[in-house]
């Protein structure tokens, strides 16, 4: 017979692309294999991975909700309530019962759109923060965001010359489920010299270039909070951004999975894509995800998440529905999770002083965090770095010298990566270098997460590694 | 701006079909809505779905397992073993513990293709039912099998002109990712006369056909045990499917997620494809589904499973890989519910009478029950019914006359959805069309779970809708 071979399979996956779990991270985890070794060598004795916002990580610094996971054991096995009484603070009893009435065992298939009950819940959760209503037969609960955006651009890519905005730098999910479902990126550049701002007039640019390349121009995608960049745009350009879709008949794909991660919120606010268009009265169809991976919550592992529409015609949504109803459900323990995320304790409960204390701990940790670790990395030679109002990375610019580009020419990299795999070897720290999300020709960055604790081992790890690399190499 | 229409959208998910939560599923919920209004009119009191393999659904009938609940409950809160002191079973104590120590938080991102530890677990298993070696790293931990075979499919398929051989009836799932991923379907027929059995004829006769279009066989499906017939491979005719793969040269996709829903296993017994291709030494590149949504685990909302690759290059491996890594990982609960599933209590641990007692009274009440019901349905005028040896269906054939032919005509629909509606209308049983499987022209069927208690209530009603039925329109 003949053996199965690459050239025999889909060649579009082959073109897929995601660096945050690539080369780095793949070689990350041997060398985490490599330290249980007695004599393994090493220069270090752990591996620190900044390279995903993977916040409830080993060795990482945020630790879980105790009220979601009160209210998840209890779902999971709810003679609990009985069998351990006084254990559990008397609103997650409620919650879990109420939550059980609604959904029966978590063990059984749900409704394919997400448990009825947590997205009307979602709804009002929606409604509060925006002000506007919120359709629960509008909201489709996931596994996690990228599940959601995957599913919307398969389903709008309707020929091999239908193109998505792309903002570049990008969380590479999108140009990943681009190359999966043969759609074309348009890139847009955003202005990394003004805090790396969103403008109007550059996706005009992106979209006149594509248009002569034959390319059609079918979506937007806004990451807001921005992701690997943390900017958060203002209300002025959301709305001249809504704008473009209706002059240009483009859905707006809206990526808002960091909406809670704010570190200066009284300047730096966050407002909805759904507030923008519902206040516009506008026509454009929005898409808009969020998760329970990131902000407080940090459930990566549960798989949870929702995406909403707006302006979607009723024959759109039951093409959806139809969709996941082939995956049958989203997991039970996602939704939950979504559940206690749009839900959480309100002061008068018995786990609102507990859930107040975490959440508060870990907005100070984090802000704080990024904010030393900017100005410290914004004080290394050849390096510059925009402080994140938002999000959980840093992405700074690197100045690296023709001597260090030819040597990662001869050993067949980029230079940024280079300079990560380098970092990797030498430290320990893994970081995802700027050519997996997309930077300007000739610049180098690399993406890092703020979530590691011990910020003066960890960032005097980087700033002695750069320093040697500067003296080794030379600047710019 | 232009309206987002249907017109505008990827034409591949308009022919996506998936009647499982089709139609009839839509509707039932609809009336499950009604039935809570004080005046709803309605001839039942309460909605039965029998269209969906999920025992853990409200009003149906089998608990989910002590001991792989105690275990997630202890992994969402671990404190809860000092906490409440002797109320978890040692040993359940000791695997939190273990699988603590391995995964951290089941809030983190595992491996992308499921946690090391559980991977090695599932190849113990492996091993230890086949009696060949199994490779962890050959094995993808899943959200269910359907995200698996998805996957699998959408990778295979190089060209539209990519096909698959798949049994009719079939589980849906297979021409719906077909249709979503554009390949073609080549239907094969199984015989309904000889217990629903598989011939290596039929499957030629497909490939020659198929292949006389212009159409390139790339992979054989078979689900064993089978779905929605319950059939039953012997290891004979499993010898020569391989065979088969290997003069084709065609991969092998095994969906084997009812292996332990066996009725009579003495006369009965499942082999793995696995086992089959390992003794032969094979080259046949195969992959086999396995899932915890059935068997007596019933984990459905968990969303879990796992794919095993035999026979699969390195490069492929990590093209697979790199796929699942854009979707990040599979759900935690599902990847900790597949541990329970591979390595349930044993003889001599504190979980293990409880753990038989529950396992043994799910393997009854379901052989007693499809015996049962098979036995009532064969006596129904009009109706045949192959008394299935596994998994959780049954799929009678129903004689419809050329009046009740002329009716669905005339109500626009298959003779069988309209015999399905009518069923749910009267009495409130929801089953599934034999025309979302696939099954001969000219011939009409209806799937149905045996998941349902109060036989004689249940099949009573079937019964009783069944003769009015025969009173009305005659019999063929």
């Amino acid at each position: 017979m003949r053996q199965l071979s690459l050239d025999a399979l889909n060649p579009a996956f082959q073109k897929v692309q995601y660096a945050v779990r690539g080369e780095l991270a793949i070689k990350a985890e041997l060398l985490r294999d490599k330290l249980k070794e007695k004599d393994h060598g090493l220069p270090f004795d752990k591996v620190i991975s900044s390279n995903i916002g993977n916040p409830q990580q080993k060795g990482l610094d945020q630790p879980p909700i105790t009220f979601t996971r009160q209210v998840a054991a209890l779902m999971e096995w709810p003679d609990l309530a009985k069998l351990a009484p006084g254990v559990f603070p008397e609103d997650v009893v409620a919650r879990a019962k109420e939550l059980s009435n609604e959904i029966g065992s978590i063990g059984a298939y749900s409704h394919s759109q997400g448990v009825p009950f947590i997205r009307k819940s979602v709804a009002n959760f929606i409604q509060e923060r925006d002000g506007f209503p919120a359709n629960p037969n509008h909201i489709f609960l996931t596994g996690g965001a990228s599940a959601g955006v995957s599913l919307l651009i398969n389903m709008l890519i309707d020929n091999p010359q239908a193109g998505f905005l792309i903002p570049i730098p990008q969380y590479p999910l999108y140009t990943a489920s681009l190359a999966q479902h043969q759609g074309q990126p348009i890139p847009y550049y955003l202005d990394e010299s003004n805090d790396w701002s969103t403008s109007v007039a550059s996706i005009e640019e992106a979209i006149a270039e594509a248009t002569a390349a034959g390319i059609v121009p079918k979506g937007l995608v806004i990451i807001n909070p921005g992701n690997p960049t943390g900017a958060l745009l203002n209300e002025k350009i959301q709305e001249s951004l809504v704008k473009l879709c209706e002059q240009h008949s483009l859905v707006l794909l809206a990526d808002e999975v960091y909406q809670s991660n704010l570190h200066r919120p009284s300047t730096h606010p966050f407002t909805s894509f759904k507030k923008i268009v519902s206040r516009l009265s506008s026509p454009v169809p929005l898409v808009s995800f969020h998760s329970i991976s990131k902000g407080v919550s940090g459930e990566c592992g549960r798989r949870g998440g929702y995406f909403e529409c707006a302006n979607f015609p009723e024959d759109i949504i039951a093409l959806l529905y139809k969709m996941v109803s082939v995956g049958l459900c989203p997991p039970l323990a996602g939704q939950i999770g979504v559940d206690s995320m749009v839900r959480p304790p309100k002061p008068g409960d018995a786990s609102y002083p507990l859930w107040k204390k975490e959440t508060d701990a870990i907005h100070a940790a984090l802000a704080e965090r990024t904010g030393v670790m900017a100005a410290r990395l914004n004080a290394l030679p050849g390096v510059s770095c925009v402080d994140s109002p938002g999000a959980l990375y840093l992405y700074p610019r690197i100045r690296l010298s023709e001597k260090a580009r030819a040597k990662a020419l001869e050993a067949g990299k980029e230079p940024d990566a280079f300079y990560a795999l380098e970092l990797l070897d030498e430290t320990g720290i893994c970081v995802v270098p700027g050519s997996g999300f997309g930077q300007k020709e000739g610049e180098w960055h690399y993406r890092l997460t703020c979530l590691c604790p011990g910020v003066d081992e960890y960032v005097g790890k980087l700033e002695r590694f750069h320093l040697k690399w500067v003296e080794n190499y030379g600047e710019e």
